[in-house]
């Protein structure tokens, strides 16, 4: 499929790296690589994006980001770094890339002011992303979780701005890492530890009300929603308002009534048709985006799961794969990033480009896919 | 979910039964009822209508209506009649009824001619039906087909009226069923000799070439797509174009590339949440519409399976329900029928109405289900 | 995946090329290679089965076989000499082959000696396939049923033998050509036509009792069930008793009931997972077996689909691509083929070869799947 | 459907009520009720049973139990005592009801002998159940997971017994509440933190090698897979074995090759039928089993749910709600339960038992669906 766009896409700094690289904590002879994809924007990154029918990347700040910084000024300034930084590169190539900001989340009247400049002052920002918790405390084992009361000046400028707001994962702290995944750390990370945390926070935001209090905050979170969608019936089954008549949201909603209006998800490192299926089944195409998570996933991988294995209808494919994002994301229709929707024979799914199927839909030796789905 | 339109809902006059009465086939004691069923439209139907969350049915002249009489004059008289007394009818309750027109199809011209003036001349059509083939000859056993070359004045009536045409099944002729179904006479009807034909006429008006022809021509078709949708795969990969280069359709496209913009199903008569899903998958839910085939199916059993029993998301279920109709058939949204599209929270989907779930999503005796999917 | 069985695959001998080559219909350019390929067991075919993972092929005549010939003695002589023919084939790699046998289906009770016969005189045989209906009559356009009383003696050898039936579909008779597909004749085939007539004379064996009457029959049809699996609601529902008192089927049983026990299909010529997962809700995966339909089908197409493209967990996954075979064709399991049931990891189905797994359940480049589903 | 299995129902004993009463977390007005029904069996519960299908019940003893109680002697003799007297209430009426033991594991040793001498010496006993991991230390806050090598005795025992060891969801310890779940403390029951908690323990017990070491044990867990199934390829994708070379699971498997052979998910609580085909899809009906959480949830609920919404085919239907219990746990078989496996005629899943259909597999005004699925 031409003319993918993708959401959770990391990119780093050279001044960020002696705190968070992540290249050391991945299999030995693999980091080297990591670090210098992490660094590229327009070198490598575009030529896969190319060869593979990306057509644009929102870029975010990787994780854990600002948020893994205990002290509020080194964060702060981080934060200020990042985002100029990445204006830059952005703006070398708006019509591949757009950015999400990075901000600290120690003060929340300080978060809102660096994503108003974000937004309001620069040209390539159309959102902001968030690494789960922000460390905060001496020993940075204090957890700040962003549901509660004293963030509503941070959700009112999102909300102002039409600023969506990306949810991403990022590792445990210290405290939780030794009384909980000590003895199995290998499940602290992607494959486990990410989603069991960042699905508590998420929906934290969610049941504490602050969709309700912003309606135009609109959440992203990639990994095929973090378990939630799977247990979207047990999870609003179990929120018995009877039991909890002190939990904010709204009386007359369920947590699945946000899908598709304010909720979304991407399927970024999760690359499994039945899980797609099923999410949407449960929360509906309407509020899936297509994302990588380039580069502790691989844009070949990605796109040939997306291109070759998704077995949907192309109207969803192409929806999910470009479209919904810029019903979220609308800053992408506008200057400098100009995207447009696209329909399937644009995208080059569907249709026979050949003019013949001898062999169905498909070359002979099946060494070639004639029909992209 | 309140709101649902329904498309494929059948009615009659007293002038046609003496020929075509549908209670005659019927199991023994039940004739009676259907034949009330057919002949009304302001009591028992809008009254389940009201019950059942029926937002709006556009009605149509039963099967096999002027499909079914060989002889030229009377079935276009017929067409004449059944239209004039339906305009009738719909004008008396327009917010709640609209019409699909009955024409002959003896001569192309003259259908085109009738389809016109029920459109233009007429408040209450928002479209045509055609029931399968039209009998033609002495005896009434030869087939005519509308995917032959003669046609065109028909579908350009339809192309530049921008009045989408329903296919509906009908009763075989007596040479074929006596060839192929008298041995199982049981299955020449709905349970599968329906579809078994409409199929390869459906199928043979896209191959042919006629959507290409008459790009704002666009089909609707009951039954969860008449088989089509689960064998879409193979139809297309079966259409190899190098061992029929003389299929007329465009070289570049598959059939399955028509569904979405020229080619629409209903759910009508077949209430299967699996054969639902699947068509989902494989057409997507923009290509799917709610319907009943009242009174050949009952109104509750449609609408307890559409509003409990299917465990989709709220967003394709209202769209699939209500929404997508107001696209397919724009009609709906002038005077005098005004329809509006709904929101899921408008159409009761989803929500909390009572303000508390003590047993989950249910009453605690499952007697009333508190959220409808 | 190792260890697939193929059920649907088809052979021919020189001898019926003259009448019957349908190397003959194909696309320009590949009908020579069609014909070589139907002729061929132990070059090409097996090449392809030892480089694509097919353990085994249970072979059978081409269609329409011994049903497209109208005279009595010629269909029956071809029949012997095909399956003679076969079974010599067979016996040269029997761990490798089994066969089908062929039948004249004139005369029942003919029908009934010739698969006694192949069953209990020769060593190959697992079972007989029919190609829909006997051509019959001095122009070929009488067709003959087998869901009528006077096959009684047929259905009573194969309950008896307990060899199951494969019901295969052949091109219409002309008469019916030309009444219904000659202004589409494209679809008179394996897109629609082939589907759209045995799917009725599926239906007619069941609603007539055969299977009531004969409790050890089993039927497998293929190409995902020739429609059946996406509407057996809606045959059930329709099939109403009231409406059709004299349908003999049992009147505590529906249609689906029979699948799994008595009756099941394959995936022949229909590669497409949405299909696949529809039928195995429907109908279940105990329901349903791995086929190809070559030469029809590619040997690598049919396989890269089961063993990349199809997302079910390696249970379903191996049991419907050989286990579940071993159980409908039990004489497999016999001298002198000796199949035995296979683990998904004697399959290489899951697991991880390689001994790691750094880029996922991929390697690096994508260009090799080291998890095999 | 008649005959169906569940496991994973919950009972108490007046003893064990000061210390843990579930009755006093849950909503006003309904915790007495609560109370009555956990110490209910041969009353309420089995009237509930009869009424809705459920032939059999496996009780266990209510979480947090054992693993509650910080005293290793208390807790000790808190199972003693809890299996004396479930072993007198089953054996009360064992053809309806058998037991999972309750063990304290602060001691593995202990445990083992206490679990040995549940199945040896008693007999209603089928298996263990554990919650979660075991509260200990002087302020309760430790917290011992049973994934590490000192538990190797436990585990030595469940698997030369043969006897499956269920894994249940417990309230987490005041430390880990007050850190991550105060600000949200809804989420940190049923709705979301117990599935968090007791996803990662479940995966530490398979990642870290207890399955390899010991052959014969079969783990089960319930709420459709406590997020598992959902993630099982992003699971297994992001156990990169070159990352973590010290990770003690087999490197030549995946996780998902355990399931259907070791590892096996129950439907209590979760009555999703997205979810439900979700996990048939990714691990397999082979893999699950239906189950209720009584008295956390009605019974007249999860049954409705599984005999009138979940549309899957019958002999999945069966073998989830019945027939896949006698295999994972075959004690079940034998004396003093007597258990057979049922078909779906048996079951009343599938049939016409009246006869007759005249408005499809429904009664007329949908009152009454005579067809159960």
């Amino acid at each position: 499929m031409l003319g993918k766009i993708a959401l959770e896409e990391c990119w780093t700094i050279p001044q960020a790296l002696a705190k968070n690289d992540p290249g050391k904590f991945v299999a030995t002879g693999t980091g080297d690589r990591l670090t210098r994809e992490l660094l590229d924007i327009h070198d490598m990154r575009i030529r896969q994006m190319d060869e593979n029918g990306v057509d644009f990347m929102v870029l975010s700040f990787v994780s854990a980001g600002c948020q893994g910084i205990s002290d509020p000024a080194t964060a702060e300034a981080l934060a200020t770094l990042a985002n100029d930084k990445l204006e830059e590169e952005v703006m070398k190539n708006p019509t591949r890339f757009a950015a999400f900001a990075a901000v600290s989340m120690h003060d929340p009247g300080q978060a809102a002011e660096e994503l108003t400049r974000c937004i309001t002052k620069k040209k390539g920002f159309v959102g902001v992303l968030l690494n789960d918790f922000q460390s905060s405390g001496p020993d940075g084992n204090t957890m700040l979780f962003f549901d509660q009361p004293e963030y509503g000046p941070f959700w009112k400028a999102a909300n102002d701005l039409k600023a969506p707001v990306y949810l991403h994962p990022r590792i445990s702290s210290s405290l939780i890492h030794d009384q909980m995944w000590k003895g199995r750390p290998w499940l602290d990370f992607s494959a486990l530890g990410y989603a069991d945390r960042l699905n508590m926070h998420i929906l934290g935001i969610i049941t504490n009300g602050v969709l309700d209090r912003f309606p135009d905050v609109k959440l992203i979170f990639g990994h095929m929603g973090e378990h939630i969608p799977y247990d979207i019936y047990r999870i609003d089954h179990k929120l018995d308002r009877a039991r909890f008549p002190k939990m904010p949201m709204r009386k007359d909603k369920l947590v699945q009534d946000y899908f598709g209006d304010q909720v979304f998800i991407t399927t970024s490192g999760h690359f499994s048709t039945p899980a797609l299926i099923c999410a949407m089944g449960e929360i509906g195409a309407q509020s899936i985006m297509f994302s990588i998570d380039y580069p502790f996933e691989s844009i070949p991988n990605a796109c040939a799961w997306w291109d070759e294995h998704v077995s949907v209808n192309q109207h969803d494919l192409v929806n999910m794969g470009r479209n919904n994002v810029l019903k979220v994301l609308p800053r992408l229709t506008e200057k400098p990033h100009n995207l447009k929707t696209m329909t399937p024979a644009e995208c080059q799914v569907g249709g026979l480009r050949e003019g013949q199927v001898t062999y169905g839909m498909y070359n002979e030796d099946w060494s070639r896919r004639l029909v992209k789905r």
